[in-house]
């Protein structure tokens, strides 16, 4: 798997937009074929900080991703919603092995 | 959700070691009832970092997680193998919903 954790910290009065957003984006990411997961998750001691756990079956799945249209209106309109640029790092799995990752119902 | 990030930076000379202990207490974490996820990732630029994205059902979920052996043993045998006392971050979930964190097929 070829996995991607964002951390954003987003503006205190823009945490409903920001989450407007997200969830759209995070929905229409799960339709990709590669993608296998794209879970959003909130500090609980700080709740203007975001990570996303995205899961992709390959690097060429997340470049895919890049090129959709959720993605564009997505990266397009969160800037200005972050208080700082968003940082990422990328990973891969240790365990479950491939054949166990499966996907939310969502 | 009651999610738990965990971060992890490894001696070089460990990993393998550390990787062990640590597919034994991730799988015998995901039998307990409580447990949805216990993914174990690996930065791939910089492989003696680490990540476990834990998921559970509740807070008191993680407080049980903490008494059983396989916890134990674990935590007994992790700190001779880290290069610096481990970090965490609490986090709740905002997508998916409850309803949707599946289990991986292990």
């Amino acid at each position: 798997m070829f996995i991607i954790h964002v951390f954003l910290q987003v503006k205190k009065d823009c945490i409903q937009q920001f989450k407007e957003i997200t969830l759209d984006n995070a929905r229409n990411t799960l339709r990709e074929p590669g993608a296998v997961r794209f879970d959003v998750v909130q500090d609980q001691d700080d709740s203007s900080r975001f990570i996303f756990v995205e899961v992709y079956k390959s690097a060429s799945d997340l470049d895919h991703h890049k090129t959709t249209e959720h993605y564009a209106r997505w990266a397009g309109a969160v800037d200005e919603f972050l208080v700082e640029p968003r940082s990422r790092v990328l990973l891969e799995n240790v365990f479950p092995d491939d054949a166990g990752w499966t996907s939310p119902e969502v």
